[in-house]
Order: C-alpha cells, then structure tokens, then sequence
C-alpha cells in the first residue's frame, strides 16, 4: 500500500530554485504575505494533514465508497472527520478574498495544497476542490448581494459548490443542454431538467451545498447564446445566512465508477427548484468558461498526483521485492535473487513515473505563476492584465490538462507493472491509483477535445502559430547558452533547441495544410497535442538540469549534492528514453488525412 | 453495453483467403477432419454459443463477482448452465486426442474457438481456459495409467485442471519455490505450501479439479534444478474414475481484483495434499514450459479479444451519439450536430482499435498454424519436429503476448475515451473491458518478461539474431514485388521493405552493443519488444493489404468489395498512424544504458 509522503523535497527545489517563487510573489499585488516563512509554513502544515489524515482514508474509501437513501449520501467513514479538520485549517479559503473570510494568498498557493492533497486522497480533494469553481463564479459575476450571502461559508468551507453542466444528451456540446428556468414573478426562477454526473452534487460533509447551473429561459435563442447561469442553493439561505427551507434540488442516484469511488458522482433531479440569475441572461457560457483555464490545470495536476503517488507505492517495492538475478551479475550476494531496483526495465518503468511526476510538476508550477498573474487583475480590477494572462495560460492549458493526464494515466499503470500480479489485487494498492487515474482524461473536456483546444482554437485560429513560436523561442533561449557545453547538459541543450525549431516548423506545416484541408485540425490534434507536451515538457527538464548542474558546480552540500546529481539522471532519462516518442506523433500528424477520413461510416463493420 | 457479435466475416477472410488454413489442415497428420465444411460448422456453432450464452454473461459476471465460504467457491449466476452446456457441446475436447474423447483436430481451431469466448467472456473462458496446461502436462508427461484416469474427465470438461507455479515470495522466479513434497511409503507424496494466485483454483462448475503443482522434494537441489511436478486432485480418484475422499487442498482466500471478476482466483492451501509426482524427479520446470509457447499465445488472444470487443462497443455509439458539428461543416444536417464518427479524432480512436484487433489476429492466425504442426510433432511421436516448430513459435511468442496485450489495453481504453465520461461508469460497459484487459500485461509473464524473452533469449542467446532475419527476409520476399506498385499498396510495400532492413540493422547493433554492455538487454528489451511487434503487426498488414487488393483488382462482389476497400483502408491507417511509433522505441532502445543504470538505488527518492 503506497504510503504518502509530501515531496517537499522537490516541491522547494522546483518553487525557489528553479521558479523563484518569492521573486514572483514580490512582484504581486496580493502576494506581500506569501513570505518564504509562510510558504514553508503552509507546505509544512499541508504535508502533516495529507500525510495522517487524508492519505489513510484513501483505499478505505475506495473499497467502501458513497451510498444514497432517498435521496441522502452517506461519504465513506472518516471522511466527514476528515473535511471538519480541513475546514478548522482554514484550508479552503487559502486563496480567496480576504474579505469573505479567506487568506487572500496567491492562487499558485491552493495548487500547492491541492496538488499534496490529491496524490494523498485524490477522491476526497474533489469535495473542497468543486468549491473552486462554484466560488471563482460567484465571486466574478455575482452581485454584491450574492457574494455576501454565499462566499464566507464557500470560503470557510462549512459550505461547499458545485458545477451543473452534463445533461443525458450533452457534455461537450453544451449547446445541447435542456434544463429549464422559468421565471417567477419575485424575480427568482424556478430550474427544471436532470443533470448528470455531478461531482460532490449531494454528500454529508457539509451544511449546504450551492450549485451552479446552467440552463435556458423560455424565450432564449437555440445553442450556446440561449444558456443562462443560476445559483441553485440545496438550502434556501435565509439574508442572515441561517438555513431556509429544503430547495427541490435532489440527488436521484449515485453513479457506479471504474474509480473516485468515493467521490460521490450525482445525477441532480431539479423539479421546479428555486434558482437565482448571476451574470447576463444567455451569457451563462461564458462565465462558466471564465475559469476554465485554471479548473483544467487543477485537472492536470491529477496527473502529477498518480505518477508521483504510483512512484512512491513503486519504489520500496522495488527494493524490497527480489526476482531473478541481474543480467549483470549478483547484486546482493547475500540473497538468492536481486532486488527488483537492479533490473534495467523496472528501473525503466520507476524512471519513466519520476520523469512525469517532477516534469508535470515544473510544467504546472510554471503555469501556476501566470495564473496568479490572472487571477491578480481580476482583485485589481484590471480586465486587460487578466486577459493577456488568461491568454497566455490557454496555450498551456490544453497541453497540461492532456498530456499530463494521459501521462498520469500510463504511470499509474507502470506502478501495477512493477508489482507484477500483486499490482492486480487490491491489497496491495496500486490498482485503485490506475482506476482513480482513468477518469483524468475523460472528464473536464476529454484528451481529444483538450487536442482541438490547442490545435484548431489556441494555436491556429487564435494565433496563427504565435502561441507556440512564443515558446519556442524561449527554448532557443534556453539551450542556446548550453550548445557547445559538454556532458549531459550539452546533450541536452541542443536536442531541446532542436526540438524547438522542430516544433515551429510542424505547426508552420501543419498551418498550411490545414488552409487546405480542414480535416487536418481533427485529425492531427490528438498527435499534435502529445508532441507538444513531449517537447514542452523537454524544455522543463533542462530548466531544471540546469539549474541542478550549476548547483552541483558550485559545490553545495553533500545530501544535496545527491539531490541535484539524482535531477540531471533523472532529466537524462527523459531526454534519452521519453522525449523520443514525439517522432511518433511527429510522422503521425504529418500522415495524409485520408488514411483516417476515406473509410464510409458504414464500413466500420462487417458481419 | 456492447453486444458481441462474432467477427466471422473477417475471420474467415483471414482463414481462407489470407492463410490458406484448408491447404494447412490438408496438409497436418491430424487435419483431415478439419474440412472446410466442419471448420464453417465449427465456426458457427461457436459463434453462436458465445453470442447467445457466453456474452450475456459479461457484465453480470462482473458485478456479481465470486465468493468463497468455508473454502467452497460460488461462481456467478448462470456460469454453471452456461458451463455445461459447453461440456455438453463438445466445445472442450476439439483439439483433444479421440483417444479421450476428443476430437482431434487441430489446435488452432481450438484458437479460434477460445478468441470467439474469450471476447464474448473472458473472465467464463478461463475456466476451461485452465484445463487446457493441465490436460497438455499429462498428456505429454504422465504415465499412462495417469493418463487413463485424468484425461477423459478433462477432455469432456466434466473435470477441470490448474496449474499451481506461483507463490507468495516468487512468481517469475521459481526457482525460489518451497512448497514442500514428502515422499511416502506407498509412492504418493504428501504436499505442504500456499500458492496464490491460482487461476479456477477452486469453483462449482465441474466435479473434480486436478492440479498440476510445482514442488520440492526432502532432498532436491536448491534453485530450478531442484522443483517437481504433482499431480493433486481435489476430490481423489478411484480406479473407475469415480470420486473418493476430499484431498487436503483447499483454497484459503479468493483474490480481490481490479477485473476478470467473474474468474475465481485462489489462494490455495496444500495441506498434506496427496500428490501424484508426474514426469521426472526435479525436471519439473522443464516439463512445465514443455507448453509455454501455446499459453502465451492464448494469452495474446486476450489482447485481440479486448480490442475486439471494445470496437464492438464503440462503433455503434460513435454512429449514434450526437457532439459538436465536424469541423468540415454539417453533416448530419437534421440534426443540430453530427455523430461523433464523424470527427476525425474519434475516427483515430476506432481505427486503432479496429487496426489492432484484425492485425492482431492475423499475427496469431500465422503463429497457429506452426502449432499445429508442433503439437502434430507430438502426435507422430517426432521430436525433432516439435522441436523445430516449437524453436520457430517460440520468436512470435513473446512479441504476440508483450505487444498484443500492451496494445489490447491501450484499445479498452481508447474505448472508454469515445465514450467520454459514459466510458468511466458500469452501465455502458466499457470500462469492465479496460479493467479486464489490464491483467493481460502481468500474468503468464508480464511484458518485461516477455521482452527479456524476446531479446536476450531467443534473438541474442539462442539464435545470434537468425530468428529475427529469418522473419525479415520473409518482410522483404513479401515486400519486393510490390515496391513499384502505385497507391497504397506500393508505397505499404516500400514501408515494409525499409522496415525489415531497419529491424535487421538495429538488432545487429543491439548485438554488438550486448557483447560490450550487458546492461543493454534488459535496458533495450521493451522498446525492442514493442519496435518488433509493430513491424511485425506492418508485416501482416501488408498481408492482408495485398490479399484485399487483389479480390478488389478481381471484381468480386459487392459486398465483398466494400471489405476489402474497408481492409486496404484499414491497412493505410495502421502504416501512416501506428507503425511511426517504432520510431520513437528505435530511438529510445539505442540510447545509452547509462541513462538508466546510472542512478544510485538510495536516490529514487528524497524527503
């Protein structure tokens, strides 16, 4: 069973040495109290409560799970225990205003925490963690009004939010939704229609619960500029706050998971329940896509979360467990057979984990910093700031939230590959990681839907390429100082600013014929988006070699010392035994559209 | 939920037009009776067993699980009608001496037999699936007293078998058993040990189990050279075959697994078992590889089955179910938007499934036909000739288990991505696949195994590369007529060329570099074993590509046409979109071991 153990080693690495961190929070608006005495404090605290509280909770759930009585769910034992100590933390308004109660940290701050509390207890981080979204809206668009009334227990946590969007028929394509809001006369709207697959939609750890809904009024124009956002409270909430009535809003059923088994997945019944407007009418939309960007990247951090949680169930395995002998030669005399550790391909396999946990990790960390840029305009009241942020963060988002949940995926499937069948069973743990991990590319816009994001949305039509030579040329930037150097470090500076010119050139070729050949976009993005993130992530491997390397030069201490010489392998590795696989994708994306688009729909089968 | 329908139009492409299986049959010792009109009966019967009983089995079986009380296991609901109506078919005995009661054909129809179930039910198909190493290990090694007695019982399928290898300290690593065997005065031995992990250990589908155990005598030898083979029956077995006394063996626990639910998997206690040695004191391990290669093989069968039957369930819902608009416009114009099989990206997911099921059949329908001359060695009591067969199939196993298994998973999976979040939930049946598909990469030697076979075994130790140039040579006299064609299938031709000639180029260098550097087998081992299963899966393709053309060149009729457009097609795909992804393993396997040997075992991890 992994045992969890925050990995603060990497995490300080990554924050001061390689993304100066307290540069950054210096520079922000709302980042003056972000000390580096704060930061510690804050992993330090998070580390303790991930490691006792929520990590054991994490295969109990799993094997108990959620279960709903009229309508009532009941979340596994120790949950409740669990989120009250979270709430008494103060955890959940980490990075929410001040004045409604929260810290007013830099959002980068709550990825911090999430991230530790995910690879801890994935299915329990969902409860706080669709909060997020239910406060980011409510907080951008409500009026005053709802802000005062909702926020402080959305902030304090004694409350927690949804997101209602999937219906039935339609989850992509929300133009689809059906969900009715008819108005009544004191201003409110009564909701009716069925939503389905509502994380935390009905659980007990909280008093109340508010939903964000999307659905139509009566006279609203077909598609996407006819959807209307509602706040939908499970609880009418009384002006002093103090809770009203039982609002028709009702958990119908719980849904049976390959995983997140106990993360209580809802289909919410509206029958005529009361409803309150925020934001325009028919632009509901367009709010909820508001934050869009940073929910994804909170998505992608599951990625890192199992990689790194399946590495840590991995490892001391690996050492502990002996087969065979090394083709090498005895290991260790003093046994039969050889630990695990000493075969080449488990070294592969455990390598492989590493490389993903610690290079997704650098890659959200980067990405965290333009959120906090972001998510500054908005307290500054600074729309263009937020914009150019949430630009910039929109090329990384698809790439993070798909690449490194496809990655996240293949890691945990690694773990269960080292335990051989003991990885099979549950006792042993790794199995649950592999099913928690499934649903990271499904949910929040699919891989595919992340791959047309990128391709035909952030890079062709929004920029016509600019997006990526952008980054390329930060690459170039990069490696350029490094082309000449010897050892691993010239090795690697120069297949990255290889790879930078590669990857300009693609998406140069891919433009053009997509000029020509519309299918191009579908039918290159997935392999797009993969190359993308191989080499992106590439770039975030040598930042931190470089950085290891010099640390090395410079002659730090000894236990250190083996920390950096253990970050430039690990980055070797990924040049020489990961980065590869992008000349697949890269021969891929280039093939013609029509070994894809030519066969008649009606010839899939054949009986 | 996907409803099996037995791919009978593309098995009998392959059977007759690609693999010329009449001319194969008429030309085997024991193929006289596989006439064309019996392998159609055959075919159909079977077929429409595991449409009518087998499938609607799948989920229940699932969800309803196995359960053990006081040693006696319960299968799930309808397992037991369903299991005699296969006895009362005749369906276990088909490849089976007629001297037993069998029928005598060859063992590939047993092949066939086994896809169509373990498709339509995998978790069901392991039942007899069993019996199969049971009934080859007395066959070929008992006595024929042994014989006499164990084999009608399991030819019919009244009786099914085990095999009992693994244990809780050793799985791979046999050598490290300790089950013990104490010989008695009247020649039986009493055995003492836990095995785990033991596949129909225990259940209520057949009146008597036979296992077939590893063991060590008082004095054996440590290590492999010390371990012999018993046979323990779980009820003892009169002359007359019927059932005397309960044997002390009885299964302690039943595994909980992350899938094949339905397959009872047990912990089993020998506990003074009365065990029966057969075949050589302390060559026990040799006698039970004696079948290695044809368990693989119906193990990579899981890999087609998976990916079958995921196909199966994708397609229909990617025709039925409605997002977005294709991005070349309207397609479905009385709709508000298309079927997903209109976007490309959805077309990249089925096609890969579809490329993967049909490529890997054709790799399995040619490794068949060399078992069935291998076991006809047998039959004829011509060693050499098993030998010869038995040294050619022992290539193709490990690339088809490895590789066909690694990408039956991916295939499940890529099912449950059509799906979207539909994919995740029990109710759509996708994701039982995904966790039913995910054992096929551990047992029956997990895929590093399998490379380590694959390379440092058959390619390097046993034949200095031949094997693998004899199989080039073969790309290439397939390749070599065609390399001026036009269209597809001359520039498939000059792909498979290059490649052959790559595969050859780089398992010399391979060889050179092992000679320097041991590291370099288990290092390089799975990326070759994946480069070499999909140069292979080109090869085969190609095949098929060239069959199809020619009926198409031929005018057959129509409906036959729109197949084989459908296969060229098929073939187009998997050369322009699959087969890159070798590129990425060439790379990777040539990469200096040092990236991932250098490592010190204490700095995988820092806190």
């Amino acid at each position: 069973m992994p045992q969890y153990k925050a990995p603060l080693r990497d995490m300080r690495f990554q924050l001061n040495e390689v993304f100066d961190y307290a540069g950054h929070y210096a520079s922000l608006s709302n980042g003056g109290d972000a000390t580096p005495d704060m930061v510690d404090a804050i992993l330090e605290g998070c580390a303790t409560f991930c490691e006792e509280v929520l990590a054991p909770l994490y295969a109990t759930g799993d094997s108990e799970g959620c279960s709903i009585t009229d309508g009532v769910v009941t979340t596994p034992k120790g949950y409740k225990e669990a989120y009250k100590e979270y709430v008494a933390g103060g955890w959940q308004g980490l990075s929410h205003p001040q004045e409604y109660g929260g810290q007013g940290l830099p959002m980068s701050l709550n990825l911090l925490k999430s991230e530790m509390m995910g690879t801890a207890n994935w299915p329990f981080t969902m409860y706080p963690g669709l909060s997020l979204g239910c406060m980011n809206t409510v907080f951008q668009f409500g009026n005053t009004e709802q802000k005062n009334l909702y926020m402080p227990p959305l902030v304090s946590g004694e409350w927690t939010g949804t997101m209602c969007l999937t219906e039935p028929q339609c989850g992509t394509d929300l133009a689809q939704i059906r969900t009715k809001a008819e108005p009544q006369p004191d201003g409110t709207y009564k909701l009716y229609g069925t939503k389905i697959y509502i994380s935390s939609g009905e659980h007990d750890l909280a008093d109340n619960i508010i939903h964000i809904v999307l659905a139509r009024l009566p006279d609203a124009p077909k598609g996407t500029r006819g959807i209307s956002l509602f706040i939908v409270p499970k609880f009418m909430v009384n002006a002093d706050r103090s809770l009203g009535e039982r609002n028709s809003v009702k958990a119908g059923a719980l849904e049976h998971k390959m995983g997140i088994r106990a993360s209580a997945t809802c289909v919410m019944n509206f029958d005529g329940a009361t409803g309150f407007m925020i934001s325009e009418k028919n632009k509901g939309l367009e709010a909820m896509f508001t934050f869009m960007n940073t929910a994804r990247i909170g998505t992608a951090l599951q990625g890192v979360a199992h990689a790194e949680l399946s590495y840590q169930g991995a490892v001391p395995y690996a050492k502990d467990r002996r087969s065979m002998r090394a083709l090498t030669g005895k290991k260790d005399a003093d046994h039969p057979n050889d630990a695990l550790i000493w075969h080449a391909d488990v070294r592969r396999m455990l390598l492989t984990q590493r490389a993903v946990a610690e290079g997704g990790r650098a890659m959200i960390y980067h990405a965290a910093k333009l959120a906090d840029h972001m998510v500054a305009g908005v307290a500054e009241g600074n729309k263009a700031k937020y914009d150019d942020y949430d630009d910039r963060l929109g090329f990384y988002t698809p790439i993070l939230k798909g690449f490194l949940t496809e990655l996240g995926l293949e890691c945990a499937n690694l773990g269960m590959q080292v335990f051989g069948g003991h990885g099979y069973v549950k006792d042993y743990g790794m199995e649950q990681i592999a099913r928690d991990a499934r649903i990271s590319t499904l949910y929040e816009g699919t891989t595919g839907i992340q791959a047309l994001d990128l391709l035909g949305r952030k890079v062709l039509l929004q920029s016509r390429g600019k997006v990526v030579f952008g980054f390329t040329s930060e690459m170039i930037d990069q490696a350029k100082p490094h082309l000449l150097d010897g050892g691993p470090i010239g090795t690697m500076a120069r297949t990255a600013f290889k790879r930078a010119i590669q990857w300009k050139v693609l998406t140069l070729r891919l433009m053009l014929r997509a000029n020509k050949d519309r299918d191009v976009v579908s039918a290159a993005c997935y392999d797009f988006l993969m190359y993308s993130g191989y080499v992106m992530m590439s770039h975030f491997w040598l930042k931190q070699a470089l950085v290891a390397h010099k640390a090395l030069a410079s002659g730090k201490g000894s236990e250190s010392k083996e920390f950096y010489a253990a970050k430039v392998q690990t980055a070797e590795f990924y040049f020489e035994r990961l980065l590869p696989r992008a000349d697949g994708h890269k021969k891929s994306m280039l093939s013609p559209t029509s070994a894809i688009m030519q066969m008649d729909n009606e010839h899939f089968s054949f009986n």
